[in-house]
C-alpha cells in the first residue's frame, strides 16, 4: 500500500509555507496543498485549530489526522537523515541557531513588514510600529550580511535547512520596502541558494509533476 | 587532558538563560557563568557581538573562541543522544514544534511583559503595546493549557527540551502580570516539571558544586 499523500495546509505567498514546498520539492517527496486564506482569517476557525491549535500555516497532515506545525519543525521532520541537516554536531546546532534566529529576530520584522505592505494592509494605528519593524529587520539583515562574509552558507560550507529558512523571506524583502542593494554578500548567497538542485521559486504554483 | 570548562554568558534572571542552566545541571555537565548585564546594554557592545553577532544571551563558549547562541539551539546541542530528546521521529519534531512556538508565539509576549515590568521598565510610549503583548501572552497560555489536558508533557509522555523551553518563562509569568489561576493544567504540569531529577530553580545561584 502506498504511503498516504502528505497534505500541506498553506497560504501560498507565505514564506513560511514556501520553505516547506521548497524542501519537499528538493527531496522529491510528493504532496498536495490546501489553501488557507489568511486574509480571510481561515487559520483562526475552530475547524483549523483542531488541526493546529497554534492557528498558523504551514501545517502538514502526515497521515489522516496526524498534524505537524511550525515551519522549521516541519523542515526538520522531513530532512532528518538527509544532507539538508549537517552530520557534524556543532554545525547541526549552528543550523538550529540560525533557524531560531530566523523565527525570533528576522521573521517578525522582515516578514511582517512584507505581509502588512503586500497582503493585509497596515493595521490601524500601527504606522510607527511598522517603522520599528523595518528598523529591526535591517538589524537582522546586517547580521546575515556579516555571517555571509565569513562562510558560504549559514551552517558552514554546505546548503542546509538554515538557508531555506532564511532565504524564504529575505529574497522577497523588497516587498516589505527593504533595500537589498546594500547587501552584496546576501545577494551573492541568493545565487548560491538558487543554484541548488531542484530549486523552486516562491511563485511556482506547484511542484510534483515537474519531477 | 580534561575538556575545557563550558562558559555560559548569561543574564541570570532571563528565562532563556535559565533553560541552559537547568539542562546542564540535569545532565551533570559542569560549567561556569559570566554575567552580561542586559539592563546596561552589555550584550550590544562590539566585544560581545564578536562572540555572538545576534547580541543576545544566553551564549555559550564551548571551548576557547567557539560560541553557540540561541537558547533552544544550545539545549539541542547538549541534549543530543540523551533522553531529553525523544527517540521517536514524530515526537522529536513535535518537541521542536513547541520550541519554535515558544520563541515565536510565547516569549515575545510572556517574557517581554515580565522583562518590562520587572527589569527594564515599560519603554516610553509602549503602554498600549504592553497590553497587546499581555493579550497575546494569554493566547499562548490558552494553547498550552489545551495541550496539557491531552498529554502530560509537550512532546508526549515524557519530559523533554520542549518542557524546559516552555517552563522557563511560564512559571514566572506572574511577574509579567499574568494570572495563572485560570490554568489548572499548566499548574499541574509545573509540578511534574519540578518533580524531575535534579530540578533547579531560576533563582538558584549556582549549580555545579551541588553535585
Amino acid at each position: 500500500m502506498p504511503a498516504p499523500m502528505i497534505k500541506l495546509y498553506q497560504f501560498h505567498p507565505s514564506g513560511n509555507c514556501y520553505k516547506v514546498r521548497l524542501l519537499l520539492h528538493q527531496l522529491s517527496i510528493p504532496f498536495e496543498t490546501q489553501e488557507v486564506d489568511l486574509t480571510a482569517g481561515e487559520a483562526r476557525t475552530a475547524e483549523f485549530k483542531a488541526k493546529n491549535p497554534i492557528a498558523k500555516t504551514p501545517t502538514v497532515e502526515l497521515e489522516p489526522g496526524v498534524f505537524l506545525a511550525e515551519s522549521n519543525a516541519i523542515l526538520w521532520y522531513f530532512a532528518e537523515g538527509t544532507p539538508f541537516i549537517p552530520s557534524d554536531k556543532l554545525e547541526r546546532a549552528r543550523m538550529l541557531q540560525w533557524m531560531f534566529f530566523e523565527q525570533y529576530s528576522h521573521e517578525p520584522y522582515v516578514a511582517v513588514a512584507r505581509a502588512w505592505l503586500t497582503f493585509f494592509g497596515i493595521p490601524p494605528g500601527k504606522e510607527r510600529e511598522l517603522e520599528e519593524r523595518i528598523q529591526k529587520g535591517y538589524v537582522a539583515l546586517d547580521v546575515m550580511e556579516g555571517e555571509l562574509t565569513k562562510r558560504p552558507f549559514f551552517a558552514g560550507e554546505h546548503y542546509s535547512l538554515a538557508d531555506i529558512a532564511l532565504y524564504a523571506y529575505t529574497h522577497v524583502a523588497e516587498e516589505g520596502r527593504f533595500d537589498l542593494g546594500r547587501y552584496p554578500a546576501i545577494r551573492a548567497w541568493f545565487e548560491r541558494v538558487r543554484a541548488q538542485p531542484r530549486h523552486l521559486r516562491i511563485t511556482d504554483s506547484t511542484i510534483l509533476k515537474s519531477g
